[in-house]
């Protein structure tokens, strides 16, 4: 490659760790569009590893080992939110700028704020784009998945430099960047993602419990939380306690919401059926 | 029109009362795909009656008087749960046919039966199309709602003939219809349809208890729920109270099902939310 092509990159070499649906979507687009010149990493799953070369997510495989990362100008983190927040405590070397697309950003930042604490600290810019849906693994990943997506950084104390990089990074993948304290991001995603999500669960769990031949003859209804139950187990798993504390509360406020529903049937009380409804209706409409 | 298009007709004149989405979408189809000539009718509301006039559902506006409709083959019911029973209790002439669009339907055939035994009975063959979405009214109507639609029909003592009329009207709008008991259908769509209703309505109110400007940070999980909640309170206040018993019970089973996850939350064990969400994922992934 010429020198004048390799000046118009964001980045040169990167690494890569985790080739899934989020991995691999960014690393195939970064490279599409010129963003970076080279894509090394690794799957915590090692035939994932392979694979992600076999398709082009990786250019190369390469063990996260310090002399690897070190010859590369950024580092993705796109693996579940518990193995994200091991990787971040453990540490790189003071130069290394890191970013990540977990959707648990307090906890992620705790992992780096011990690896600082411990001396091993880096150039930290988190990071969660709001992209993606049941699939997983490295056969999801497609291009224009971050297309007119929001993601919003988590910056504690990175550099303005590495913020804007990072920001540009996403921003040359369609993306639309917006910076939020870590803790009020996790505070906002427990009730508009995580608590949404274990109600999908919980959905399709009852059903089952009652007869697991119900789902065949689900319409409209029923189909669409089974598609959203449909997603990555482990890396649900794993938010779900990343963000314990938060997602609690916001299930504890669905089951009152679920209460007043039931009070409100128990008594066969229509008009306030009609009016808890007209009341969540008007939500959507005042947006439309 | 002449008599040889006369006979392709599968009815002559229909008297449809409701213009909203679900019978105004119908007259439409059976008007373009000729199953009909004429469609006269009216709806609860007056100034929508006038409306469905206008743009092409209706093409006469009458009252449900006897003898308007005793001029009708066929008069198809579309108004929400509880004016449904209130019309079929009502009655109509021995001869007349009639059916309808309710989610409900053990409530309808209630209404039916209180008509029969008051002498007023008639040829009833209730239906159930799983169709629509969270719009509603006149302007909501649109051709092809029904194309590869499935329709359930829960004829409790219509003669075959009758169940065969209405089943290839359906059919001529592109629906599959199959055959249930009332109550059984019932039950099966409080589970699959109208307790994942009530259950968007309660994240979406969990939410705006919350904090109402949540609703603007929304990604992808929220807004499923948003647009599915502004559906017509009214329409779904009416299911609710109709079906009362059979959605208390999912209700409740939902119910235990979001303690199973805030348990498991609350102790913070890891290990068994992924057992739940992965016994849950199953269900979707053993059908693709």
């Amino acid at each position: 490659m010429s020198r004048a092509d390799v000046s118009t990159h964001l980045f040169g070499k990167i690494y890569l760790l985790g080739t899934g649906l989020m991995g691999g979507s960014l690393a195939l687009d970064l490279k599409e569009r010129g963003l970076v010149e080279k894509v090394v990493g690794s799957d915590m799953e090692p035939q994932r590893s392979d694979h992600a070369l076999a398709i082009g997510i990786l250019d190369e495989v390469q063990p996260m080992l310090p002399e690897v990362v070190q010859s590369c100008d950024l580092v993705i983190l796109a693996v579940p939110a518990l193995s994200l927040r091991e990787v971040l405590k453990g540490g790189f070397q003071k130069d290394t700028l890191v970013t990540d697309v977990g959707s648990v950003k307090g906890d992620a930042v705790k992992g780096y704020r011990e690896a600082v604490q411990a001396g091993r600290g880096y150039r930290y810019v988190p990071g969660h784009p709001i992209a993606g849906d049941e699939k997983s693994g490295p056969d999801a990943a497609r291009r224009g998945l971050f297309d007119g997506a929001r993601v919003i950084l988590t910056p504690v104390d990175a550099s303005d430099e590495d913020i804007s990089a990072v920001t540009r990074m996403w921003e040359g993948v369609g993306a639309r960047v917006m910076i939020m304290d870590p803790d009020e991001h996790d505070q906002v995603f427990a009730w508009v993602s995580h608590m949404p999500h274990m109600a999908a669960y919980a959905i399709v769990d009852s059903v089952l419990t009652r007869d697991p031949g119900l789902v065949d003859l689900s319409g409209g209804g029923l189909r669409d939380y089974t598609r959203i139950a449909a997603s990555s187990p482990r890396m649900w798993a794993d938010i779900a306690v990343a963000n314990r504390k938060e997602l609690l509360a916001a299930t504890k406020g669905l089951q009152n919401a679920v209460q007043g529903i039931v009070s409100a049937l128990e008594e066969g009380d229509r008009d306030r059926l009609e009016s808890i409804f007209e009341r969540i209706a008007l939500v959507r409409r005042s947006r439309i």
